[in-house]
């Protein structure tokens, strides 16, 4: 379990990240004595992202920790008294100084949930001054979040169950802390590691990495290697040049070269040999090599194979190639080709091992495609689209307020989806035979939940005409308390914990809910009761037009 | 004068913040004893964003503030360690406990210039393991914080001068660092003010914000507002109930709103009207309000008139109404008029000052549509598209090898966009007549400089015959010494003097290299000795193919 008593790791992270109007409205709250009116608000989004028809729900941890610290320092105040003036009333700043959440209360859907359209997220109760004060940080905290998580669960489907996903995205991320946003979010949403040292450090995320085109072009021939000694795996031995025999296995394989799938005479560069000896060297059982420096079939991968063969000598399994340009489907196959040739040629069966990384501008249709093309790549490195959500790069997540002392709030508009629903709402998840969760259902606070085996009338909640009668096999209750009134209230799980979640959430989703194309959308309903709510108050507030 | 002596603001930007192939590549150069081998490296990027030909160079005061304060803590150095496991030599622990950027030398174009593609922004010589150590920051650094100024220059040409530009985005930006670096970086790039408090405070950012829909919808009439005096702007008198003047008000604009240009009898919302007055009477002197929350022509605008007529009684001049759905140009358009009739008819002179503000999913291609309706718009307010650069959500920006103890090092590429441009390099501006820009042309290190008045043979990099003789009327070196050896080698702008800068550049610039639809790309060229020595690199490092 995770303990919300250390603050959030970003600094940055405290009540002055919030738009001003915030403050603002604070201050004509407080002076019109509305501050502590026991307000409501949803947090919720209206359409999930990337044409997609899911999302995962994620930021809750943080936004819990966000609330337990949440308060204005002498420092802040001293501020916000230069900025709003000397016409405020220095009360004011007396209330602000002693504002924090322990009059708030949150439910909210367990973090790492698959959630839809609509259904708040999570829903914030206390006083009216206080949570609106924390409206811009709570949405900033879940909006990039949930969409990279979503982001990463996405390219996780597209990639199948057993690819090693890797997060490579760091620097090209919107800022440092987007950067480690999208690291922890990712793994959670699917992916196995990051290259983000920082990441692993704080969030104990596997890290991965080995080396760029600058290593390669640094090394000018394997003499630049002052000690070239290897030991063997198992101690027993050390082999004094090890440089010599990667020599070696390189002048056997451009004899037999001729046969291999290649059928070429094998001339590779001797500077990249040099530097993969440098770093076989240095990672003997951690050997993964970029190969495409200088020409990725004709010298990276011979090299490769001529060092990994040297490994295997010694007892070591050589890691693998990355593959960072070109048409990586087809490099793939035939890398995996003159492996498994050499594999059988030299008899060494360990080069078998070898995994082929692909990286280089991949994103959700690059997965596909290349799975078209028979790719035979094991592991993949994605920066740019996965990091920065290039395809959607913001989730429009909002937070609106349903009922104040006792009293409905509804925003209506003209644009239907743009209509709240009103008041302190219940929610729950009917499962179906197969255990496939089969609609979310939202019923005013206190309505008799639906029962196994029971027909309930989900409707929806917008169209008359929309109803039918579910008999589910499961219920699933959406909504725990996770803050009560100053107190942390429901364990939180650990970020691995996270993780397994989301598979098994994406997993128990309906295939066609998934699917990249024209997806089956989900059915988000509420019930009768609420539906009768919702139009009677509509009635109620909209005004009757006037045609002229 | 900026000093480097405080750490970053984001206390997550340290040498861990890094890919971890760096920490490896680290440690097999340091195996092979070329770690102090003498590096140089460019960073540079391949294309301007948003389909534009310029782009605004951000993030160096952050990079060199990140350089000034680089180094492993011990904790970092365990957390390393039982990473890279028990294979790896102790003294690679011991030599990363020592490291800093005390041997390196940083060489930039000053933040906030306009820079261009292949033209290297920043130029780091140092210990080929340190200079290493460093990229992947640097890079996060310099990325977005180029990207979202870059932005922002567009959008602040695609709205004129004029318009006061406002950043609202930081709900839907990428994690709470992505919004503090969007809200700094929009401000140099051309914004006025930001909603984010935390910038405001952190970086002496105007902050701008009023209130939300939640605030109009939580006021059930002006009954609620206990206390409805308010104090006239002279502070002679005070009127002991403005919620009574405010009804008196509308009420002579109900009798008068037929012979308006809406030409129908007046009903507005009374709950809207109470959450006017409630806002005016907390901020008389800074009275916006947000119109759209019933309806904007026939209650918002109205009954924010109402109230302004009584502000302007008591002497304030009311600041303006927000509209922030359905046809921006069109209620502006209207809005104005009624304002202008008003004040006419109320003679009222201080009405017309109020200002339009408009919010709402705006974008560059908005802000040219409006311009095309006749849009009354003083102001706007941006979000998601200026903050998540939803056109672009990435810059590309690369940090290359190119030379190595003396020696070039150039990385080849089938695609001729992606060979670095090899050795030290000088660059230099070069103006015209105008004084505008012509062209920017990298020399190789320690070659005579362009002399104003003479002619200069240009050369594209690659296209041999592509070439022009220049004869500038004013030559501007474009680098300058900005961290030598561990010092702060040059005078480091305030963020005002930056956004200054950033105006000026942009200013200077011809006008069809910023136009928005297929603008003239800005030539970028070499001299005559860095073409010939890029071409003998080139043909002695390329393989020659073999055509089977």
């Amino acid at each position: 379990m995770q303990s919300l008593a250390t603050p959030p790791e970003n600094t940055l992270v405290k009540a002055l990240l919030t738009d001003y109007y915030q403050i603002t409205m604070a201050y004509a709250y407080w002076r019109s004595k509305k501050h502590n009116s026991r307000a409501s608000f949803d947090l919720f989004f209206r359409k999930s992202p990337f044409q997609g028809e899911f999302t995962i729900f994620c930021g809750l941890e943080d936004s819990l920790r966000f609330l337990a610290h949440f308060g204005f320092s002498d420092e802040d105040i001293q501020y916000l008294k230069t900025v709003m003036g000397d016409t405020t009333d220095p009360g004011f700043f007396e209330y602000l100084r002693h504002v924090d959440a322990s009059d708030v209360t949150v439910h909210a859907i367990p973090e790492g949930s698959v959630v839809f359209p609509k259904v708040p997220l999570i829903r914030v109760e206390g006083p009216l001054a206080v949570v609106q004060l924390i409206e811009t940080t709570l949405l900033t905290l879940v909006n990039f979040a949930s969409l990279v998580a979503t982001n990463a669960a996405r390219f996780r489907l597209a990639a199948g169950p057993k690819a090693r996903m890797l997060e490579f995205g760091l620097r090209r991320a919107q800022g440092p802390d987007g950067g480690l946003t999208a690291s922890k979010y990712c793994y959670i949403g699917g992916f196995d590691a990051t290259s983000n040292v920082m990441a692993g450090k704080l969030h104990d995320i596997p890290i991965a990495g080995t080396h760029a085109h600058s290593f390669v072009s640094s090394f000018r021939g394997m003499e630049e290697i002052p000690d070239r000694s290897l030991a063997y795996a198992d101690k027993s031995d050390t082999c004094k040049d090890f440089g010599q025999l990667v020599k070696e296995k390189l002048s056997q394989l451009q004899s037999a070269w001729i046969d291999s799938p290649a059928a070429v005479h094998l001339e590779t560069n001797l500077d990249e040999l040099g530097a993969f000896t440098a770093y076989a060297i240095a990672f003997p059982s951690k050997f993964l090599a970029l190969v495409d420096t200088y020409d990725t079939l004709r010298s990276g991968v011979p090299n490769f194979i001529a060092v990994a063969l040297a490994l295997c000598d010694l007892g070591y399994a050589p890691h693998g190639i990355r593959l960072d340009s070109g048409d990586l489907a087809y490099q793939s196959i035939e890398s995996r080709k003159y492996i498994s040739w050499t594999a059988e040629r030299f008899k060494c069966e360990k080069l078998n091992s070898a995994l082929i990384v692909a990286s280089n501008d991949i994103n959700e249709d690059t997965l596909n495609s290349l799975a078209q093309h028979g790719h035979r790549i094991d592991s993949f490195g994605v920066g740019t689209h996965l990091v920065t959500c290039q395809a959607q790069p913001a989730l429009g997540a909002v937070y609106k307020i349903v009922e104040l002392d006792g009293n409905p709030c509804m925003k209506l508009s003209a644009d239907v989806e743009k209509v709240t629903i009103p008041g302190k709402k219940d929610g729950y998840r009917l499962h179906g035979r197969d255990g496939a969760p089969i609609c979310d259902v939202l019923l005013r606070e206190g309505e008799k939940a639906p029962v196994v085996g029971e027909a309930f009338l989900c409707r929806h909640p917008f169209q008359e005409q929309k109803r039918a009668h579910v008999r589910p096999q499961k219920v699933t209750p959406l909504y725990k308390t996770y803050w009560d009134k100053g107190e942390a209230a429901c364990e939180l799980p650990t970020i691995h914990e996270l993780k397994q979640r989301v598979t098994e959430q994406v997993a128990e989703l309906r295939q066609d809910h998934k699917r990249r194309l024209n997806p089956t959308p989900y059915k988000v309903s509420v019930s009768s009761d609420l539906y009768t709510y919702i139009h009677e108050l509509w009635l109620q507030h909209a005004p009757i037009g006037e045609l002229s």
